[in-house]
């Protein structure tokens, strides 16, 4: 695919701004599944043999600001790193812990955007030493690994007989 | 959010040739979860009252071929509109069905994609009347409505018993 030409017929597509928004409009999304569940069931419940959606949660907290870190600083630090002088519980078994990390990360991510220099999109990366690919793309990957675990969270919720969040508001 | 500020700071991202192939990556994988459920099952089998994953693909191939004709061509038409002149079955009731379907929309995407004119991501479109927003906003709706139901999907395959297609393969 000849990327140079593409963008020399169509322009541009989307801003880090408009990145972000994206991203933190999803992560608002998943928070309200989130607190959808009743608090056993997020640590408990199961379909098929998944993880529980607690550990679904705990996954999206360790890539979020981590990789919105990643992507700004092109340092790709774990969460217990880079949260570790807030005093945080990075690993929370509690509903009430899970949600203070997603309101901590929703402020790094924030902020560490700041940082973001012109071009770092276009550019190659291998974030948290897994994933290659373009850094527009790893963003990409980290949202999309969000919706497809909190499209799992919306069954195991009807399943508990409880109504999730609308999937269109952000 | 100032979008024109950003954009001179931090320019392209991606391109029209981009998004496509990240549409098409996500569409072959959810091509692979309708290929794994067995028949039966495809039209049966739901948790807590929800659909089928046959009626979530039966959605999945409404959206793709019409959402890609209208951001190429500022022309929203339903799927059996679009297809009449294909002699395909637009509401299929057989795997295969929905399959070819599927095959079919994949090459009318590719095909359309090229009448894209440069600056139509960055314009306002009502896509089916339904989805308001700017034309890569509406792309990224499109795809992420399908990563969730797709994610759906990957619960329904579990509790049957059934591995999914890993996530990251494209």
């Amino acid at each position: 695919m000849n990327t140079q030409e593409t963008t020399a017929a169509a322009g541009i597509t989307l801003t880090p701004s408009d990145l972000l928004e994206q991203w933190q409009g999803h992560r608002a999304l998943t928070r309200r599944v989130i607190e959808a569940f009743p608090e056993e069931k997020l640590f408990t419940y199961t379909i098929g043999g998944m993880r529980p959606f607690g550990e679904l949660a705990a996954e999206l907290n360790q890539m979020a600001a981590p990789g919105a870190h990643g992507v700004a600083t092109r340092q790709w630090i774990e969460l217990k790193d880079l949260a570790k002088e807030e005093g945080l519980d990075v690993a929370p078994k509690t509903k009430a812990g899970i949600l203070e990390l997603w309101d901590w990360t929703t402020t790094h991510m924030n902020k560490i955007w700041e940082k973001l220099e012109p071009g770092r999109f276009q550019e190659s990366d291998l974030a948290f030493g897994m994933y290659e690919g373009k850094v527009w793309w790893l963003c990409l990957y980290f949202i999309d690994n969000e919706i497809h675990h909190r499209g799992q969270g919306y069954v195991y919720l009807r399943s508990l007989g409880i109504a999730p969040p609308p999937f269109w508001e952000r």
